[in-house]
């Protein structure tokens, strides 16, 4: 019923002659509140296929899930376009206080994590809250095990995670430059669950690798208070280990342009998710917005102008491998790429968008968001980069922009086992949903262009 | 510093004659706020101790530490008083969905569950809300796996988990009653962090006994969805067993009357947890709690008239075999017993008391609380049943009371792995000591006296 009296109510609106823009919008809002799709099409991913890593069987149906879905949709030229991941077997962890008392702690190897022995690494334990400090230890650190201990606070944007993130990235390598046998990392999250949250870490060819965890935050800081007492000896034990490549893709497909179908107005997720939970939040929620919004475009009376092409990347988490290929394999056709924009932020509701550029590219965004102010998402700000898959492209100066959608619980799941359907709000997703196919449209319409993205700052 | 003004400034309000109750109360709750020692206590036994689930070596340690804690703060009379436990061992759980997909779900054992044969039962699942709903399932749920789902709402008292708990105590008798071979429940908490939260059932002798396991929320909401869509089969590996008899401990120290040693105004908690967290909450904090509540009693100008003895009370979570003990042992002096309090709803602040009783015994609480107002520690209410431990006491006509606390995240911990120190505030706790000590203090020197407790509901 509510959807008759939108459209009852555009056709009035269109007798009162308003501009096609803010026609589309209300179009657009309106079929993404009420029919429901981004949260199903969500759903259908994550109930039915769940787990996904880049490698393993769960992303081959992924793939598979991709394609069927797509076509459902009614895109065109839905394919599968090849990508090479590296397999890693996550096996077995513990950690294990074992002394001043015996305790099992919860921890998960941080991917690609090299294992322990069969019989684990027992060592003392050596805290720090930093890179600084860790390199300050000089000889204290030779055969321990380095806990980086670094608690993340609650915020809502990607600050906090961008202040903590790099201990968890770059851990293992700077505990083995001091001597370390083993590394492990306070959980990047702000959940007090005794969640341990995965993550993708990295070697450095020129350092030992050693093995690397992360623990929940619960035992971090049991750690810490034993620690203001005297020695702590943990064991740590990994089976983890990488098991050749396997052949993935990325999932494309297209609502073609009327006009220019050549110009691409791309709009990523990331089809691949970390093994521990479903990865209905990361980045389940962002597969069922972009091709809902896609969606939305299709079935609009007047198609868009230039092409909206849907990629689903695979491998976002452990090394942007789809991201990588596609900027190869599609680099003769990068110039016609006049923006790209990827939701990897999770579920919560729009707040608008962040594009990097500077003024004319925020101005431009700003203006083409204008419809969905009185939904409070149209606050547009610059950023360095817009999405990770989006790194590559903004490397060739494709113009990107992302989602921001409010975070403020994102990091309590995010990467740990919680990452589950129940934590999305579906009316939150169809807004998302909503904003996308606001701004797709308008970036696909527009007569003027955004100015190439200057490159990222890493 | 703060201590010392509040020292100046009792003895300021003593030359202005108050009464004493007045001067007590100021003092007590002084002491409980800037000396630190509730937190100090709870955070000495979860941290040294950690788990601590009756008939473990971690039980016995902590009725080791029990004994050394309760001479350290001086009191009278320090023992241990003989309780015998079944021993209870986990093992291993698992329980994995088999179809429509693979994946493990999150879940533990509940005690004392029997195990499952090695390699699992491998049935498919019915699900129901109530013991209603399985018992109108007459064959249907014959070799089926029962999984009773229902939520617990999020409230800030014990009537939500009182209606949700039946199905954890009793689910696996009803559903062997319709020929299920295993059941599950979902978890009882409130938590959305796929935590198994772990606790007691029971099994009938006239009933067979299937082994009975709680799963995370997530997972109980996920075979919810796909049972929508068609059968759902589970496997279910439980490694628990029972395997004889532990001989343990209650721990019981006083703090001697100087008017009428032989009157009792006992403060119990208990000192067993559950083994998956390190029992913080449930009940490390009652401990800390009564603990230093009894020794700001023992370290005041004026000792009690009556004894203030405090017990802890051993295996509260898997049979009340220390509470049971207790009262057999004790049966001769329980006519002297005015009151027992217990705390165990953990360490939210205090909001004031309950009394198994009428106008008479709340009239009298209230009046005793009544120094506590400013705290916003004085609401006094009636409850059938004042603490779990307290039950074989108020059965015997005991006056029993207790602590009433804010409870709005308890659920979210409770017999969970995620139940550890940092959920604790030191200032919350240290107020629920200071209203207990203030409520102990009047209900050892009050000329009047409680009238006995009507006999618990069941």
């Amino acid at each position: 019923m509510v959807r008759i009296n939108l459209v009852l109510l555009l056709a009035s609106t269109a007798l009162a002659n308003e501009t096609p823009s803010a026609n589309d919008a209300a179009q657009l809002v309106g079929g993404a509140l009420t029919d429901g799709r981004a949260f199903a099409t969500t759903r259908s991913l994550t109930d039915g296929v769940g787990a996904r890593m880049a490698g393993t069987p769960g992303a081959d149906r992924a793939v598979e899930w991709a394609l069927a879905e797509m076509k459902r949709a009614g895109f065109a030229n839905v394919r599968r376009e090849p990508v090479k991941v590296a397999r890693w077997i996550r096996g077995d962890a513990s950690v294990e206080l074992i002394a001043p008392r015996a305790t099992p702690l919860h921890a998960v190897a941080l991917g690609p994590s090299v294992a322990t022995p069969a019989n684990g690494i027992t060592a003392e334990v050596v805290e720090v809250a930093s890179f600084e400090e860790v390199r300050a230890l000089g000889d204290k650190a030779k055969g321990k095990i380095v806990l980086f201990n670094r608690a993340m606070e609650r915020s809502s944007g990607f600050s906090e995670y961008g202040r903590v993130v790099p201990l968890r990235g770059g851990g293992a390598v700077e505990a083995a430059k001091v001597g370390a046998v083993a590394a492990l990392v306070r959980s990047v999250g702000t959940g007090a669950y005794r969640l341990p949250h995965t993550g993708a870490m990295r070697y450095d060819p020129a350092v030992a690798r050693i093995p690397f965890a992360a623990v929940a935050a619960e035992d971090a800081d049991l750690i810490h208070r034993l620690l203001a007492a005297g020695p702590v000896k943990l064991r740590v034990r990994l089976g983890c280990r990488t098991d050749g490549e396997a052949q993935s893709a990325n999932v494309v497909g297209e609502v073609v342009g009327r006009e220019r179908p050549d110009e691409i107005v791309l709009l990523g997720a990331h089809l691949d998710s970390w093994d521990l939970g479903d990865g209905a939040l990361d980045d389940g929620a962002g597969v069922g917005v972009v091709i809902e919004a896609a969606r939305l475009l299709r079935e609009s009376p007047t198609p868009p102008r230039r092409t909206v092409r849907v990629v689903l990347f695979m491998n976002e988490e452990r090394g942007l491998d789809g991201a990588k290929a596609y900027a190869a394999d599609h680099a003769s056709e990068l110039a016609n790429h006049v923006a790209a924009l990827e939701v990897d932020s999770g579920a919560g509701r729009p707040l608008g968008f962040v594009v990097a550029g500077a003024a004319p590219s925020i101005a431009l965004v700003q203006s083409l968001a204008a419809p969905l102010a009185p939904l409070r998402a149209a606050a547009v700000s610059a950023t360095p980069e817009a999405g990770a898959d989006l790194i590559p492209l903004q490397a060739k100066g494709v113009p990107v922009v992302g989602l921001s959608q409010e975070l403020a619980a994102y990091f309590d799941w995010h990467h740990t086992a919680a990452d589950t359907l129940d934590k999305i709000d579906p009316l939150d997703l169809a807004l998302d949903a909503a904003a996308v196919a606001v701004l797709a449209r308008g970036l696909a319409d527009s007569p003027e262009r955004l100015p190439p993205s200057p490159p990222p700052p890493h």
